[in-house]
């Protein structure tokens, strides 16, 4: 998406005489209807087509609620929700990245940050302040609620690509090797799930769903 | 859907030896998958096609965030991105109702309960009865939270149709009175945004995206 399309608030335009404050927030959340339109690798299991970015942060933070009891240790609900609503909104300008995909991930950090920096402040200072510390945070990991929405995001797309027969994992050059290495993130966050996330990696294998590593 | 077609987990089975716990919960994750596949009436503004349901869920709860200070009253954050984010599961049995189509209102309720009944028992009881209560929540309206949510449920479609020059106002029928009507429920949790929402009626008309009623 280029820079020069503008926002899509601006298509039709506000309403004369809203207040500022109302009018940028009002523009932000149209613009993150974009979210829906970034198609990523995984395969729903609903239906025969691919799953964009609005539909996997609705299912993420739907897992948030189901399974914050397996986080490691105790998280702040709402905190965790937060980061996995907004934890791929960038991706409005920056393109979803596949994460078996090396070679999309040479620029990823640029693209990102550069996205973080057009979108964002769209909104009044104190919530793009809010939204960038977000944002910052599911990336760092280093709180727990980031680490458990991590495991959100590594545990969704396994779940639909086993229920896929091996969805992306039928990927060419993808192992099983290289998905138990690319997943581990979820054991520290949630080690529980990390054990049943690895019975499906070896399941997936046996049936031939994902190709195995030489030993 | 046919009750016949049964679960998504079993297509493909969970692996043996998981706490039954986990498993439930895992069941319950995948089967909401097809709430990605419910086309709501409502287009987006970023794509010329129709939202579902679960990119909608994902709005409202993105809205919630950046929003919640127009609230009535103080609201618990967590509580009402708990409604919005399920509010809509029944959905997957019941299917979408068009606010603006009364004849599929008559056994909206009927149908929805139904879906209830066989949706939120996928769940261990304890979450079973958390998601009914919050669902019951949403519908009553009895809370400041689920008088916001109902809020945010009722403007997002409007940003869309106020932003595609009219959208589901111009379904034959529909007059500005009947959608100042349906949408007045926004006044009981967020009055501010219930005049900027009347703001985009008024232009609306004004500029013929909806019929006028005659006075």
């Amino acid at each position: 998406m280029s820079v020069e399309e503008g926002l899509l608030v601006d298509r039709i335009g506000q309403p004369t005489g809203v207040a500022a404050r109302l009018a940028s927030q009002i523009g932000f959340i149209l613009e993150v209807d974009r979210l829906k339109t970034i198609l990523r690798r995984t395969p729903l299991v609903a239906a025969d087509r691919r799953e964009n970015d609005a539909e996997h942060s609705w299912h993420l933070a739907l897992m948030v609620i189901v399974l914050a009891e397996y986080a490691v240790e105790p998280i702040d609900v709402v905190r965790a929700l937060k980061l996995v609503l907004i934890h791929d909104l960038v991706e409005i300008y920056a393109g979803d990245t596949f994460v078996y995909d090396a070679s999309a991930q040479v620029d990823q950090v640029e693209r990102e940050q550069a996205a973080a920096a057009r979108l964002f402040p769209l909104l009044p200072d104190d919530q793009a302040s809010e939204f960038r510390a977000l944002w910052d945070e599911f990336e760092l990991r280093r709180t727990p609620e980031a680490r458990f929405a991590k495991a959100m995001d590594r545990l969704q797309p396994m779940l639909l690509s086993f229920h896929n027969e091996g969805g992306t994992w039928r990927t060419p050059g993808v192992t099983d090797a290289e998905v138990r290495r690319r997943m581990s993130v979820i054991g520290d966050g949630a080690p529980e799930l990390w054990t049943y996330a690895q019975r499906l990696i070896e399941l997936a294998a046996d049936r031939g769903w994902v190709a195995t590593a030489p030993s």
